[in-house]
């Protein structure tokens, strides 16, 4: 009796949601909405929209080509994170058991970085660091995304990004299902990004369980492996969706059916707005550059709902 | 099991709110917010707010005193909702049965109703439809809320208003606990009102059931009594929230000692923004009038989780 109202009351949300079109698709504006605009149609409905050309005029636009990059970083050491198959922070299997698995994080010359996005049959490189690795690591490029004219988002949050983060990748770089407590705005400067986005709404189709946690090591072989991560000896764990929306398990995962992932390709020049705790999943072209924002969210009555709706499908 | 799940989940959605403090305090300020405060602030969390003096500048304000009324409107036939104990829409009981009962809709010239509100042993007036009553029945009186300087409501709605209510009120009217599908600027002009405000998060707290029916009869006697109300000769139903605030019958609905009710007094000159869905009781002085504007909600996705929670509730 309780479990069917729980699932009634589930049943109820997903489909006066997908009545009312609410997360059901991703809004696109030619041109930047006023702040006010930005704040009543996107921010306050917790809606994703992507703004085309929105930093096309960006210098960075323009210039940021590896060699131009090369020019002005000079041959300066860039932090990395690699893998073996493209997933930094992802899922991955070894000797049967199931990991959640943070990259190995290293360091090298610009440079070298260059050549290794290049060679397709090596370890996958990509600059990911979500630490505001763009203002604290990159001030040389600063200047070239100024103005950077995305008031209607920096008077809507009214304050300042939490972080600024650079993102410079293989193609075969891929970031796997996750939410995050932030305001997003993601600008691609360079090539593009594919984006599969869930509203938080449809969490119950968004299977997820704890795994353990593990971290890439390389041995003497040149090969890699996973090593368990351990905290004062202790394993640890990390919640994450189980489900690859780029090839979806629906025997092992039958409630994936029912998701409406929306999928967007965001060009350089575009910038996507995505609210607070989105599912995101993204991959992206050869080489692509990338520049986003993270702004503190609200904690408001909706997340105090969608909390009730973790609990309720744990 | 799965009705302790609905439990904590209703249960962690009280607490987390209560310590993000949602639904914790009104707001109040002191000047009008530019449009984009309101839409941040305010609108995009569902969070009320008063306005003090927001519209003290209305010539209405000085002038609508019972006289100014009656030399303005002459002697024009007015709309009145009658009812014996102040309730109209509210609970009453007859032969031992609680109905929801309509008020009796009457009219007559503004002078006997001025004449009524000073009779404390007669029956209670209200001059209280819903039904955008000031722009239809007192266009005389528009100019007095010239210039209406809501402007920062108006832009964040981006929309007219679906309805301009006028009240005239004794103060022995008191409008029960509901929740309307609107956004509600609410105004007052002479007197004051009493609002007390409950979240929709706060469902679970507020007890409500289906109730027959009925409207207000006056007979032969002068005596009023409830009729069931009838449509095509069946029996119709109303769902209205059972607890009276001014004084809870705790014994008879435990859940609410659990609400955490919100007063605010609302003087003349200032304005209320009480958003979509927000539980309200309001009471008020003597011959208090006020104006509101009711704008259409947008259906979001907060709407949905609400509609979740009460299917969870039912
Ligand atoms: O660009 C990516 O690979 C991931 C971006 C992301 O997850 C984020 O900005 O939160
Ligand atoms: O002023 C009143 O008596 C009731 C007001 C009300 O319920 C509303 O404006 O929705």
């Amino acid at each position: 009796m309780a479990q069917s109202q729980i699932e009634a009351a589930i049943k109820l949300l997903l489909q006066e949601a997908e009545e009312l079109s609410i997360g059901g698709q991703i809004a696109e504006l030619k041109q930047l909405p006023t702040p006010l605009e930005f704040a009543r149609d996107y921010y306050a409905k917790n809606a994703p929209v992507v703004i085309r050309k929105a930093v096309a005029h960006w210098p960075a636009v323009q210039k940021w080509t590896p060699d131009y990059l090369l020019n002005k970083l000079k041959d300066k050491i860039v932090d990395v994170a690699v893998t073996p198959n493209g997933y930094a922070d992802g899922l991955a299997t070894q000797d049967g058991k199931e990991y959640f698995v943070l990259p190995l994080e290293t360091q090298m010359p610009l440079s070298e970085l260059l050549q290794r996005l290049d060679d397709p049959m090596g370890a996958v490189h990509y600059i990911q660091k979500q630490n505001s690795n763009f203002s604290l690591d990159f001030p040389e490029l600063a200047e070239d995304i100024l103005p950077t004219d995305l008031n209607f988002a920096q008077q809507c949050f009214a304050k300042d990004p939490d972080a600024v983060n650079f993102w410079l990748g293989d193609e075969r770089a891929i970031t796997s299902m996750h939410k995050d407590p932030y305001e997003n705005l993601y600008c691609v400067v360079a090539g593009y990004k594919d984006f599969i986005l869930l509203p938080p709404h449809q969490l119950c189709c968004v299977p997820r369980r704890r795994y353990e946690t593990g971290v890439y090591k390389l041995n003497s072989n040149g090969q890699y492996y996973i090593e368990p991560f351990l905290n004062e000896g202790e394993p640890q764990h990390t919640e994450w969706v189980s489900v690859d929306p780029l090839s979806p398990d629906l025997g092992a995962y039958p409630q994936y059916a029912k998701a409406r992932p929306l999928r967007v390709r965001v060009h350089a020049g575009d910038v996507l707005y995505l609210p607070n705790y989105w599912f995101h999943h993204v991959s992206q072209s050869h080489k692509c550059i990338a520049i986003n924002f993270w702004y503190d969210m609200e904690y408001d009555s909706r997340y105090c709902y969608y909390r009730m709706l973790e609990q309720l499908t744990s």
